[in-house]
């Protein structure tokens, strides 16, 4: 090595040693001919001191050449510094650094390579804008705030592989390259040499190569999955994505439950320092939409949808009254306290928001008065009791806003699942380093497919139906429920799974409802059909979304500060400039070309 | 869990528990009405034992049900039985088995799954050819064997993990989806959608992203990663692979060599029981290719490659004499005792496979005769003395064989790598579960371009030369030696490292040396070029390869039998049928087309 030491590690035991250090210059001040260098690594930082030798009458040759190389150090210069560890002197310690106490006297100093001006900083509080930050991706990379984050991913990455290890799960790589199944999102394509025409697709999921090993008898898999999905980027996806992939066999919902519940509380309190009470408390997917709109509720705060459409059902409102008489539904929420801060315009936005964003045709608001009473241009309509009514079923006190909507009830989930959102951020309804985590069960099988009006299914066609509902696959497939479990972090998704049909004639009655037929399944599936005729097991597994939890714990804005090499929604990496033009061979050896 | 206990772990202290079992049929026999099936798991065997329940006289309706479930049980069927653990019956115990002790009688049977008659059995001795092996996987993969290959690779990459963590090394994921650089292997391109006629390429190392980690200051950077080459497979090459990617920062060749080393002697102690001497012998490339005609010599086993060009010189064989007068080889190895196995056609069969696949001109041998004379047609164009001293050089013994090549030294070495090779293994020269391992240093930085006649890099052109070779890249590139270590294991590359360059004007001057002037570099690896003048540090690194490491580890014939899903040497998933067509819409997307 060519040091002794890194730059995070000197303490006032070393006082007197001598040691060599490498690193980068962070800080540099000259004072009085004093020259102070604070020497920066990934483990910290350490003050070098250059002075003249006070104890010679006159400078000697060395000790000349020594001052200049130090007078010559810019920035982000790297340097080997040789010198002696000191005690500071006092009132000079730095009590914020690690290294504060003590400061190293060089006495040799080399310069392993110089550093342009760089376009920004490591060491700034004011950041360029991110496209600057991701062409100069191993300046920003230098920050010992992506330092830490890209630390905090190994330790999470390394903490899952122990813990799935030592739960008995075997590390399974599976391919990269794999056979295109266009259910889904869009696949990565990879064009074949070999046998020309034909394409690999990049994985969007090991899932049915998972599934494959339990027919194998692998019995238990783990593998942190590099995933591909070319979609338009929405505003917090990346191209290349990593999920912690596991599966089991033999098991029920609830195995691979405690097996996460497990790992996260090993995370939450080794990682986080806070203690998770097991089992995590778990919801059905119908009671989410119901009190919260969503299917990945963000439980920190309560302010739930309230559902009115039995006073609507009564009321003189004509909107409400012919919504609530028409099969949809009247919602709302109470923004406690927020009545104040919303002006006649600002609510007019708001309402315009709504319906741009989410479909609605109207929002009713009502402001509660000092006397608490229901306020708005709107409350002429109702009756007083009606009104009084409202304002109980929300727990109105003075001061607060309520906000109905009604509609058809995905369209007042969506909506006042909007509204919860910002009144929660805004009214600061919960501490933002707070963690809240919990499961969503019970799944509907099929949601309905906009394009064709048909079935899809809501996770995967390889998901199994509750056994109770397993009549249902015929008789009403709208109800069938899947032995389905999201885990929910703070109002993200953080991991999805599912029981997974090992029954080839329930598989294919799946994917019959889905619109695949016999010929088509087998076309695409038909080593998954063949592989659970020969003796699959019961089994099931998760995908836990890692960039996201990472980003989660880190704190951090985007899962884009989570990725050493990020790409922007356009899935460009500014730093390399992929993706780039080939060579006209590189295309002539695949057979392929761009289309005129 | 649908069971309380794995195939694998019952023994006599759980003898009187009730039980449940899964797993799959993997042995069924009747004996006289009673009915042993062997349940396996990945954990193990159990037998489980199904008869009529002795103490009823006569059978109830459960037991008959009972019977006659375990009566249409098949091979690989998936069973959940219920069952007490009981001793076996005296001397019908298995020694062999870990469960062996004991059985588990069924109360209780619950076919989970059928199976098809399987085209092969996971149990069988016989196996079909690789095809269907392959096309079967999840077959192939219920062999113990398999699953135990698979575990051990599991286990070693665990190790690999814990401890590169344990040297403070992070693990940080590198792009998959990056820019083509079309120097070395061929890319595999992946097509953008949203930039059409642009294109990713699969990264055939994570090379650079390490370097940029390095000039990012993270110190020590390691993955476990997915590479890429679209290359002809060789026999015993994958399209993607999966190697031990590692990088430090402030090091010289032998910082890097010692941490291999360590994590070596901890793989080969914990995984093999086998003591490594450390530091590892060392041998310069120059050694390597003298006395074993290989960069990567087997060095289980002496039989060098012996020069005898000076004899050959003065010596009045005209094939000899010439090729020593014009600055040829003559070399030979003797294969010791091999004399009386080789007839004369043996012979000739020989020299034409060499020429065949070697490109000799000819070959000369000798066998040693019982009065320690040299025989041969040859031997009459030799006098007495040339042919005794020949004899002694090579320290013939009566029986031995003393095979010769006349030629360029490089033909010479290839030619008798083959022979050593092969007689190495026909004469059984070494044990076959030996292990030896060692390194191969100061590689030459360049080697001839067979298509160009130019310089091309022989590791990679980041590579560094050593500092007392610098003057050598003007002077005589030939001559000039690179920072560079490959570990060899038992005659094969596991390893190839080299110490970087990270000063951006000796890039500059060896892309130049290599044929890539300054537009062509900048374009190809601009950021790079430009990461080099923002502080990089010195800095170098390794990469192991995984799959020929577990192969050689579990004594595997192909490092097929060591990746869960392989593809063949024509590139294909036989199990999935990968690369398959995709539909006109994805490639109308991805505005690409076949070409006519």
């Amino acid at each position: 090595m060519l040091r002794t030491h890194n730059c995070g590690e000197l303490r006032l035991e070393h006082a007197g040693q001598q040691v060599t250090l490498c690193g980068w210059v962070d800080t540099y001040r000259d004072h009085k001919g004093v020259l102070f260098v604070d020497l920066r690594d990934r483990y910290g930082k350490t003050q070098v001191v250059f002075s003249p030798n006070p104890q010679l009458s006159e400078p000697n040759e060395q000790d000349e050449r020594l001052m200049a190389t130090a007078r010559s150090l810019r920035s982000e210069y790297v340097l080997r510094v040789k010198g002696i560890v000191e005690r500071r002197p006092e009132g000079t310690e730095n009590t914020k650094l690690a290294t504060g106490q003590i400061e190293v006297r060089a006495w040799d100093c080399e310069i392993l390579n110089r550093s342009l001006t760089p376009p920004f900083m490591p060491n700034t509080q004011d950041l360029p804008g991110e496209d600057v930050r991701l062409k100069y991706r191993y300046l920003d990379l230098r920050r010992p705030q992506m330092q830490q984050t890209l630390l905090l991913r190994h330790r999470m990455i390394k903490l899952m592989r122990d813990y799935s290890d030592s739960k008995g799960f075997i590390e399974v790589e599976t391919p990269m390259l794999g056979r295109s199944t266009p259910e889904g999102a869009r696949d990565y394509l990879v064009p074949s040499r070999v046998q020309k025409g034909s394409f690999y697709a990049l994985p969007q999921s090991p899932q049915l190569y998972k599934q494959i090993l339990m027919v194998a008898g692998y019995d238990r898999y783990v593998q942190i999955a590099r995933c591909f999905r070319d979609e338009d980027l929405r505003a917090d996806r990346q191209p290349e994505f990593t999920q912690l992939d596991l599966e089991m066999s033999f098991v029920e919902a609830n195995d691979v439950m405690a097996v996460v519940e497990g790992l996260m509380e090993r995370l939450f309190r080794e990682v986080l320092g806070i203690p998770l009470t097991l089992p995590l408390p778990r919801m059905t997917y119908d009671e989410a939409m119901e009190r919260f709109g969503h299917d990945a509720p963000d439980l920190r705060f309560a302010m739930e949808l309230i559902d009115i459409t039995d006073i609507a059902r009564q009321c003189d409102f004509r909107v409400f009254r012919e919504a609530a008489e028409n099969g949809r539904r009247v919602r709302g929420i109470n923004a406690s306290g927020a009545a104040p801060g919303y002006s006649r315009k600002n609510l007019d936005d708001l309402t315009e928001w709504l319906k741009q964003d989410f479909g609605v045709k109207g929002l009713v608001w009502f402001k509660v008065e000092a006397d608490g009473k229901l306020s708005s241009p709107t409350a002429k309509n109702f009756s007083e009791s009606h009104l009084q009514r409202i304002a109980e079923r929300l727990a109105a006190r003075p001061g607060d806003l309520l906000l109905f909507v009604a509609d058809a009830f995905d369209v007042t989930c969506r909506a006042l699942y909007g509204l919860r959102k910002m009144f929660g951020a805004e009214l600061r309804l919960y501490d933002p380093s707070a963690m809240n985590l919990s499961w969503v069960i019970e799944f509907p099988m099929f949601a309905v497919d906009e394009e064709t009006g048909g079935w899809t299914a809501m996770h995967h066609p390889f998901t199994s139906p509750r056994p109770q509902d397993r009549h249902l696959l015929r008789e009403n497939p709208a109800k069938c429920r899947a032995q389905a479990y999201d885990l929910v972090l703070n109002g993200s998704e953080v991991g999805g799974g599912t029981i997974r049909i090992h029954d080839q004639e329930l598989q294919q009655e799946v994917f019959r409802l889905i619109g695949l037929d016999a010929d088509r399944a087998r076309d695409r599936f038909g080593f998954l059909l063949e592989a659970l005729q020969y003796g699959a097991p019961p089994h099931g597994g998760i995908a836990l979304g890692v960039d996201r939890l990472v980003a989660i714990f880190a704190g951090a804005d985007s899962i884009r500060d989570c990725i050493a090499f990020p790409k922007t929604q356009r899935a460009v990496d500014l730093m390399t400039g992929a993706p780039g033009e080939v060579d006209a061979k590189q295309l002539k050896e695949l057979g392929i070309r761009g289309e005129k």
